[in-house]
């Protein structure tokens, strides 16, 4: 097995083709990470989340850092590794068209939920959610790629 | 879609299934996290990494967050979410048996890398790799589990 670092393109490549990733953040040096969807454009990740302790933790500390890749085994794997800033598009006039670009982005993917089906219980209470949209600026981006010699 | 809370049986079910997770660590409240192959074995996941920036990190501070999940689509996923400490077993007769442990859990699945095969390009030179075997404490484990309902 052979691993080699990516060109920053191939790295951009990589996050055109796959939806899904994860994100971490941290707070008094706890780090946190989760899966999520996204989409690729301008330099930036769109995505949307329903909330919760971790949006808590990105507005107080917006460092995050992002990984999405492609395993197809130990030994043939793409990895692409990202940090960011942690940009909320909160629900004001100003940012109503990067919340329609986010959402035109997510939603052309089959693997985008529509929010209104969407209910969490916990706790033993049931209550619906709702979506809040965010971008990762990018500001440092590393791939790595192994191969079978 | 309905997500719902999985008991802890329910999240070491999953960690005992899957073999693939992510592991983030944090300096200075910026976020670092990585794609690894792990094995759940009595409260503890064991690992082993290629080495770099990610162990530096993880020695200085051994608070760490392990994700993992089985994702069949947007409506239909499993995650689990770890908080815990960073374990190194150290090259020392001590952790002797530790590392054999870890070795022989590790590689029980077709999923893993004999070490020796492995070497890296970065900046040019060619360089092998070698192993270094780490366990990863469990501290706090939820698990969420989303279906359509």
């Amino acid at each position: 097995m052979l691993i080699r670092e990516l060109t920053r393109e191939e790295s951009v490549g990589l996050l055109t083709r796959v939806r899904l990733g994860r994100l971490a953040c941290a707070r008094a040096n706890q780090p946190y990470l989760f899966p999520l969807f996204f989409a690729y454009f301008e330099n930036s990740l769109y995505c949307a989340s329903t909330g919760g302790q971790k949006i808590e933790w990105m507005r107080e500390n917006p460092m995050v850092a992002f990984e999405a890749d492609e395993i197809h085994s130990a030994q043939q794997w793409e990895s692409v590794i990202i940090s960011g800033r942690y940009e909320e598009l909160a629900k004001t006039p100003e940012t109503r068209d990067e919340r329609q670009l986010a959402w035109s982005l997510l939603q052309k993917h089959e693997l985008w939920w529509e929010p209104g089906y969407v209910k969490t219980i916990t706790g033993g209470v049931e209550r619906p959610i709702t979506l809040l949209y965010f971008r990762i600026s990018i500001e440092r981006i590393t791939g790595h790629r192994a191969t079978l010699e």
